[in-house]
């Protein structure tokens, strides 16, 4: 590298160039880089790079690791026989399948005892939950009993999370029965709705697993942190006012769930009968339950006393209800629970209504969300724990347990938030706590569900309310707010799009204002003008570094935009040439003398990862407008793909090769030109 | 630069580095612009940017620079009094809203013989162009003969194209008729149909002194170039078959303008009785037209003879028409065409009816295709001239002929591709020869229209055929295919859908394919493996330039896209582990001996424009699943936004602060900690 610190050597550093007597014109220092720049390769083709991407992508990455895997084992042990070989990857490839399998080898008693402890404890916190959650989806209480005992059994022999507590969420029943009621009354027809119910979970189980098999793990990505932490708060509040109906006991209660339906249906209710019990019982409980998490939070070796709370307040508040007999004055009781283990559901489904194709896409939409949910949770914990999780062999794992889920009478099940805070905080080891967890949730299906008759609604209402601050990240929120107010735009979007219109309604919000930002900020057409800074070959931002200086008789000027495209093209052309003139005419105050000087400008592309045909246009007029004033331009850094359109385009002919690897070296063949041109010199005089 | 050629000097160097005894741990030479970097002021905030953008684009161009142009002319002639400066400032204020005002400097009697000139070839282009195109656009003769006279006068008096020829266009015409004859029969109800056509012809005039008032000339562009292309070829074949109706006299034609439709009606139009000599007499005048565009374009001096071919064949045809009374043997003819100049329509404008939204909307597409058309022709020919055409200016402009015109029953007019072309050739030299074509016209319509009377409808027909094929680029569209597949799909899109759908149809496809376009390459999890080329302090694509050189125990990985977004972190982040993997893997192999080096992980940030929450997030969890393989990571060249975003979440301190201005500076710095860090190495040998 030839370029030296400081623009005062110019001239100096100008006559050496000059004297290393380079063949090529206007070439200089540079000349050997930017001839393997203009003879690089040709990028992969579009074909290439989809097959590419459709391999990486398809392959999963165990197989792609299996050769290194071999030749490590092939130092290690060459002398193991063939047979043991074959035997070995079937055993390992079964363990992947089912990763269950791997638990035997390194599963003690000490392990079993603490997944016991912290499914009991999940258990404890799962009854009462499921319960209120089968409300919240309008369904009676033993379906979200039945949805916390067997999909927890098929995830623990197939996932691979291993403290992720699976079965019915908040969300997710909140957004079963907003979407679905609409088509099928719950009230008049419960049997009809149960079994439109049934067939989205079928569907959604069917979708997470396609999605999984055909590795599309990415479209769960097309929700943003933001977006969820704001579809999150936005649900949490409508799940909240939809409590308000247990807490208060109103009877006409609203189907829809916007905020301002509600909030019109409490307003309404002041005018119906009060029944103070019912509330008094509710808000107290609820004072018990918000201290218990304010004590579990506070202190984290305490945190089993907000896990247990909502079971010690069902037990409590039931035998309140059951000695005073409140039920007889206003307080509403869940009744009847059916007793048994999941009924078969198979003949429920059905495929040949017409609200079929309204069921795949109800089934669609929750399938994303549920998988949004279960993989933000499970991944935060496996990174806790330093532990990689699949997201495709999850998405496999929670559609197989749904689609069984969808025969066994379960409605949609996933990965809860809340609870698995609780099983991580309860020392779970493996999946065994779900397990454990499930089985006690069968045993109170098969036994106990008699003792629930008289557990009063407003419980159920308080424990849901409980769990909901977790949802609502105000910090975070705020965090976004500080770091990129647009995501924070797409968090608030979805927030109050779930708020007042719908869940739907505010996914795509957030979805479209992410996108939108994304278009936004690849397009805006951002230019700015950089200079080296002091004992550097580094080229910055003039603004950002204030040190950075200028080169006389040189406009740098780098194209802050990741393509030249025709959205942006014509307005980056437009940006460029202004600040063309307005540096030249500062160049003309400061010193007139260097006028005769021809101007040259540097357009450093580095940022351009692609141009399309307008960009080329637009550099084609950028460059004839330039040369109409006389001035040069000079390309520095184009990307793979810039610099082989512009070969294939003929503009590096165009503008005589003039194309550089490095700001530097197309600053230094600048300086080199100067004083190597008078013809053009001379010309500027005379004009 | 401290850093060195090759890789052998490594620890020469860091050596050297050490003897620098810089105080910051892991910094080495870089450590002044690392500083320099971590303390660079924010970036403008959100607001400031809109704010900056709004100033930018809603203050004219002409403003920004006049404080230059004042101090210049104070310093060559600072003598000249206050009042003189306020005179010539209106002046050229004045001249500035109506460029034909500076005309009169300096315009000989030989620029106005050229203009003349041109303006008569012109309008003997115009003049059977405008029928045709009336006859397209549903509308009697005489409009498209109004259209031509009063929108190119007020264009004349406001517009800076000197080239542009005004009047009605084939694709606009074929928009409008596609558009509107489904609200409102033409056939049935002319009347009803034409005050739809003048109140859509309104709304769009509105729209384009709107998008010029506002600066919104950015919306223009986003028709890609390759999108027009498409757009025109199938727009062009559409206009061809509507063609087939008067060259066949078909007298059921289709009112659809869809390729499937109109093949249809021409497919059961052999049923119906044939007219040999309409069809005689059109194609043997296409013939000739053909041959005569041919001769044009082979000799450039010979254009005239396309250019007054359709008028010849127009007196030609009708002449012989009128001689042998074809017109009694199935030969259709224009029949009456109203006689006198433009009448007043201001009282047909309905802004009452309910169709006004529809009209709007219309009138919105219109507008913008109109202005698409406009000015790229402008445009390029202005850059053949020389000369700079304003965009927002040119708006402005087009949208008050376009008023203007609709308030004096011409409907919407624009800047026409062929007849600018031959306005050009015919050498005209200021917007004058569009004065002369509007004057020609109106002496047309005031003296010779029922000259027009036995003028076949095939030879309006054959003239728009014959200027069809200007509107087809197969070539520019076999360009766009080899310079950019995606584009080219967009330019298919476009194509295929005003093909086989509608309009509006294809514009759409086309917009949402070039959009579509940017999101994927904006956000494509893409990395590639950099190297240090020979000799330099560049590093670069390991698979573009094969001469690049690894450094050995670091790997350097750069982020080849423009975000670091919820879209595509996580991929970026399982790229760069499995990169960073394979890398270690490679490098076991290589040299068992190295093994006890600790392993480090350049990342070059330097395409990432801006990253998001869910972008740190995932850098966060990088940094986490290397240290737990006890890698380093290091951050190299992070732009504005993504260095504030890194300092604002802690991301800094998070990772020591290893984060450089420059991939040289980083590996430097990767160096010197591999000597420095016994520790790491030894916890690396215990594993």
């Amino acid at each position: 590298m030839g370029s030296l610190p400081s623009e005062t050597l110019a001239l100096e550093m100008t006559e050496t160039h000059l004297n290393v007597g380079d063949s090529r014109a206007g070439a200089g220092a540079g000349a050997e880089t930017a001839q393997w720049l203009l003879n690089s390769p040709d990028p992969p083709t579009l074909w290439e790079e989809i097959v590419g991407a459709v391999k990486e992508n398809a392959i999963p990455r165990s197989c792609t690791e299996a050769p290194t895997a071999k030749k490590k084992k092939k130092k290690s042990t060459s002398s193991s026989s063939g047979k043991q070989n074959i035997f070995k990857t079937a055993v390992s490839l079964l363990q992947k399948a089912l990763p269950i399998l791997s638990l035997s080898r390194n599963y003690k008693a000490s392990k079993f005892r603490n997944d016991l402890m912290a499914g009991l404890t999940l258990a404890s916190l799962s009854i009462p939950q499921s319960i209120g959650y089968a409300n919240l989806a309008k369904l009676d209480p033993q379906f979200g009993l039945y949805t916390s005992a067997v999909p927890p059994l098929i995830y623990a022999l197939m996932g691979s999370s291993r403290e992720i507590a699976i079965g019915p969420v908040a969300v997710v029943s909140l957004l079963l029965s907003s979407m679905l009621q609409e088509i099928q009354d719950p009230v008049s027809d419960p049997v009809a709705y149960r079994r439109l119910v049934f067939t989205v979970t079928f569907f959604a189980g069917t979708f997470q697993a396609a999605f999984g098999l055909l590795r599309l793990g990415f479209l769960v990505d097309f929700l943003s942190h933001a977006a969820i932490v704001g579809f999150m708060a936005g649900a949490a509040i409508l799940i909240g006012l939809q409590q308000m109906k247990g807490l208060l006991a109103i009877s006409n209660f609203t189907t829809k769930t916007d905020l301002v339906s509600v909030l019109e249906s409490v307003v309404k209710s002041v005018h119906q009968p009060w029944y103070p019990l019912n509330i008094v019982l509710g808000c107290s409980f609820l004072i018990f339950l918000l201290v218990a998490r304010f004590i579990g939070r506070r202190k984290k070796k305490l945190f089993w006393v907000s896990a247990i709370a909502p079971l010690i307040s069902v037990i409590l508040s039931t035998l309140i209800v059951f000695l005073s007999r409140a039920d007889k004055h206003g307080v509403k009781i869940v009744k009847q629970v059916k007793e048994g283990l999941n009924p078969i559901s198979i003949h429920q489904l059905q495929f040949n209504s017409p609200t079929v194709g309204i069921a795949a896409k109800v089934g669609l939409i929750a399938s994303i969300i549920a998988l949004t949910e279960a993989l933000a949770v499970g991944r935060s914990f496996a990174s806790i724990k330093g532990y990689n999780l699949d997201g495709n062999k999850e998405m496999i794992a929670m559609g197989l347990m749904n689609i069984t889920g969808s025969l066994t009478s379960c409605y949609l099940a996933t990965g809860s938030f809340s609870r698995t805070a609780v099983n991580f905080s309860a020392g779970c080891e493996s999946v065994m706590s779900n397990i454990v967890m499930a089985v006690t949730v069968m045993v109170m299906l098969q036994f106990f569900t008699r003792f629930l008759y008289f557990t009063p609604m407003a419980i159920l209402a308080s424990i849901i309310l409980s769990a909901l601050p977790g949802l609502i990240d105000i910090n975070e929120a705020l965090h976004i707010w500080k770091v990129d107010k647009l995501d924070f735009l797409a968090c608030l979007g979805a927030f109050l799009g779930v708020l007042f219109h719908s869940v739907e309604f505010g996914l795509i919000v957030a979805v479209g204002i992410s996108f939108a930002k994304i278009l936004l900020i690849s397009i805006r057409p951002a230019t700015e003008e950089v200079g080296r800074l002091p004992r550097s070959d580094i080229f910055c931002n003039m603004k950002q570094f204030p040190m950075a200086m200028k080169t006389q008789g040189i406009s740098i000027i780098r194209i802050n935009s990741g393509l030249l495209c025709f959205a942006n093209a014509s307005f980056i052309k437009e940006r460029i040439m202004r600040l063309v003139e307005a540096d030249q005419d500062n160049d003309d105050d400061v010193e007139e003398t260097t006028k005769e000087q021809p101007k040259q400008v540097v357009v450093d592309m580095c940022n351009v990862m692609n141009i399309d045909t307008s960009g080329i246009i637009a550099l084609e007029e950028l460059h004839k407008k330039l040369l109409l004033n006389d001035i040069r331009l000079t390309i520095a850094c184009p990307k793979w793909e810039v610099i082989h359109k512009l070969k294939k385009t003929n503009f590096v002919e165009r503008i005589e090769g003039r194309i550089f690897l490095s700001v530097g070296e197309a600053v230094d063949s600048c300086l080199e030109n100067a004083s190597k041109l008078p013809s053009l010199v001379t010309k500027v005089i005379v004009n």
